[in-house]
C-alpha cells in the first residue's frame, strides 16, 4: 500500500500535469480500471477510455487548478485535498470552481478512484 | 434529497453539536443504519450503537472541531468539508488534527455515512 506521503505527491503531480496540459502524463496516474465522478452525482466515467475523454475535455476548457490548504491522508488507501479550479472554456468567462478531491490508490500508488465534490453553488465568476 | 445547502447545514451542526458535548443531538443527525470511518482505514463503526460509542468517545476525548474553509457540495446526495480537530485527551498534551470529512446523506437529510481522512501525519502538537 502506498504512504500517506506517496498518495499525496501523486495528487500534487496530478495537479501539476492537469496544468501543464500534459494529458499523457495525468493518465498515466491511473489504472485501466480507474473510476472519476467529477463531480460527485454527475454520473461516473468508468476505464480508460472514458477517463480520456474526461480528462481531455478538462484540459480543453483551460482548468487551472491550486490545491487549497495541507493534503489529508488516510490509514489505508485513500487521500484528500481541496482546491480551486478556475475553468476558462474558450469566449466565456473564467470560472472558480471550489472543490474537495478524494481519491483512491492500488498496491504500485496508482488512482483507482477519483471523486470531486462541488456543486453549482461552490462556482462563481473569477474575481 | 436534501440540498447541497441543507447538507452543508446538517455538517454545521454536526460540529457545533459536537462542540457542545450534546451526544444526543450528535445522534439525532445520523440514520439508525449509518456507518462512520474515522480515520478512513481504521475499520468502520456500523449502526446506533457502533456511531454511539464512537460518539461518547470522541466527546470524552475533549475534541473540539473548526470548519475551514469553504464546505463543499455535490450534484447528489454528499457533501466535503476541511476541519482543524483540537483532541485534548486528560492528561495528555492537545493535538491538532488535520482532516477532510466526507458525508453522504438520505432523502431526509440525516447522514447515512461519514468518512474522515486523515492520517498520523495529519496530527501535531497544537500550537
Amino acid at each position: 500500500m502506498p504512504s500517506s506521503e506517496e498518495m499525496k505527491a501523486a495528487m500534487r503531480s496530478y495537479v501539476e500535469r492537469l496544468n501543464a496540459a500534459d494529458l499523457e502524463g495525468v493518465l498515466a496516474l491511473f489504472t485501466d480500471d480507474a473510476t472519476v465522478e467529477d463531480p460527485v452525482g454527475a454520473g461516473v466515467h468508468s476505464g480508460a477510455e472514458a477517463v480520456r475523454a474526461f480528462y481531455a475535455m478538462a484540459i480543453a476548457s483551460g482548468a487551472r487548478l491550486s490545491i487549497v490548504g495541507p493534503q489529508r491522508g488516510s490509514t489505508s488507501d485513500a487521500a484528500a485535498m481541496a482546491l480551486d479550479v478556475l475553468v476558462a472554456p474558450p469566449g466565456a468567462p473564467t470560472m472558480k470552481v471550489g472543490v474537495i478531491e478524494t481519491m483512491r490508490f492500488n498496491e504500485a500508488g496508482k488512482i483507482v478512484e477519483m471523486r470531486a465534490y462541488w456543486g453549482p453553488e461552490d462556482m462563481a465568476p473569477a474575481d
